[in-house]
């Protein structure tokens, strides 16, 4: 796509979770202008969010999560950045962009500003290929191909669902990580996207993500976490094990890689530890019971494999915590709530609207 | 390690398959002049190759090949670079570096020379993350790390059996994609090495190929290629299949990415073409086989593996073509001739002797 056009700009949505003043847009304005913006205001919903002249959002506080979801509202986090799910949710669009606001614009090794919403776009767009590694990264991307020995057969690629980008400076480490190595910064930009492979998991950042809602929207769920609950910074690994095994289960893929966004700040490591530590016990069984799902058959659409995963869930998660029990409750209420606000989505989710 | 020493060097030995004089070494001499060189001479015997003078190197023939194997020496292919295994056969060090020789020097995107060398030492030195994907990609490369969301009980790792490079300039293609696109040069320098996830196959090339031969030596058998065969230019893909099954079987890791060589020239499509169309076909049918490959728990070292894995290409596959029932008595002979020139080697590989 050329350089300037803002593509796709009636059928993406962008997701911006937050506690403050938005003034990151400003350094974005070039790049997200066009776009239309979902803000979900976190905590205290009497408290202004400025947002700069010239944009068109919504916005969300707690108080209007309440008044649109009823009860429902129990499955949307409260004072964790897991709350941006709802803007999935209300959005009506086919594509979603989610970016943390303290991700700025990073530069290429030459020094030019990325555009990292137009490299998602590229990313979503093209197939991936799941089943096969090819050795010189996306085979679709200009220059590049399918290497001597990738079967033909399998280079057509399935539909892109998900893709994950990557951050510059502050990398996503957890608390341990942080602690050691409090100086370490990422400079190494890496040229490539590539599709994780079938059957493998990764730990997917909420700060830099593109997805396409109609393939996989009603899974893209960050869970309980935050306030009242015993568990933070696992909202975007929760949904990136829940939507990578879906995806393998119906067939679509999920590329990591570029585009680069330039994180400016490292979270509090000791704030962290605090919120990470029942979660870096829970992921040596959860990541062991996420590589052992399969889900029947019959499960044809996001929503029918999201509710089995609920129930397997419930079944062999809670007895490492109670906590996984409610977390399936709120799985179900979830897709309950996603289908009353996305009655034709539910179609689309299941292949029939396209 | 720092620049300029040649680590390893008694421990290391380069395979350099080859039909004319070596004068690619030249531009190689600050990297390889230090390290023992095993040349396997294709085709006439009577041709005599000329090798830059201060190299340490022994070359073997096909007249060697014969004297050494005797009846064996039939599972070594003629003809064919396929040749080179031999090689890894008659080495007695622990790791085999192997190169094309129109494989030259590559530059970084700094301009300075790439020490292909060097880096295989350390991406086999290191260790591979087979069982969870790292975004930030080789979590030990320097200024890298396991980035949040990564299970701390799979951060040791597991032991580097392959490191596989790439190539700057003329792609690795196959010939209809040579044929479609003959201009196509890779420019991209992708800054990074993965580990290639468990139960994923890749198409391996064997132009720029290093592995330790205790940990997997034994099935680095590049097959029946060339003279008096149906196929060529699918030796190192069936060694790559191969390898794959049985790292993930053994639990250890299969590495891509850095080094870059510059690869200078295409080879002929037309000629390619000819060598290649029976393997296109048959690879859709060989790829499902070998992504269904499970070996039995008491297949514990590379060689119970191979054996057993030849009786499932005699089973499975002899049906495609009577050539797999050639290329699965190979397979057990290429075993017997190595266990014979290597008798501790054997015990090494299944770990005793480490």
């Amino acid at each position: 796509m050329p350089r300037g056009v803002a593509h796709l700009k009636d059928e993406l949505d962008i997701v911006i979770p937050t506690i403050r003043n938005l003034d990151f847009l400003e350094m974005w304005r070039p790049f997200f202008q066009p776009y239309h913006l979902i803000i979900v205001q976190d905590g205290d919903p009497t408290k202004t969010i400025k947002v700069p002249e010239g944009f068109d959002y919504e916005l969300y506080n707690r108080n209007d999560i309440n008044r649109i979801l009823g009860p429902k509202a129990s499955c949307i986090s409260f004072k964790d950045s897991a709350c941006r799910c709802f803007g999935y949710m209300v959005s009506k669009k086919k594509y979603i962009f989610t970016i943390d606001d303290d991700c700025f614009v990073a530069k290429d090794p030459s020094g030019k500003p990325i555009n990292a919403l137009e490299q998602h776009i590229k990313n979503l767009l093209c197939p991936s290929t799941p089943f096969f590694f090819n050795t010189l990264y996306d085979p679709f991307a200009d220059g590049a191909d399918f290497v001597r020995g990738y079967p033909f057969s399998l280079r057509e690629g399935v539909p892109t669902a998900v893709s994950h980008g990557l951050w510059l400076n502050i990398p996503d480490y957890d608390a341990p990580t942080q602690l050691v190595k409090p100086m370490e910064r990422n400079t190494r930009f890496v040229d490539a996207v590539l599709t994780i492979p079938k059957g493998t998991l990764f730990p997917m950042c909420g700060m830099n993500l593109a997805f396409d809602r109609d393939l996989i929207g009603p899974a893209m769920y960050f869970g309980l976490m935050g306030d009242g609950q015993p568990i933070g910074r696992y909202d975007d690994m929760w949904a990136g094990w829940c939507i990578k095994v879906i995806c393998d289960h119906l067939g679509l893929g999920v590329k990591t890689g570029l585009p680069y966004i330039f994180h400016s700040k490292a979270s509090n490591p000791f704030v962290n530890l605090r919120k990470e530590y029942k979660g870096i016990f829970w992921q040596e069984e959860i990541i062991p019971f996420f590589q052992s799902v399969s889900l029947p058959k019959d499960c044809t659409t996001v929503q029918k494999c999201y509710v089995e995963l609920s129930k397997m869930v419930k079944e062999k998660l809670t007895k490492v915590d109670p906590y996984f029990d409610k977390l399936a409750d709120a799985m179900v209420t979830w897709i309950d709530a996603w289908d009353e606000l996305n009655p034709t989505g539910a179609s689309a989710a299941n292949g029939e609207a396209k």
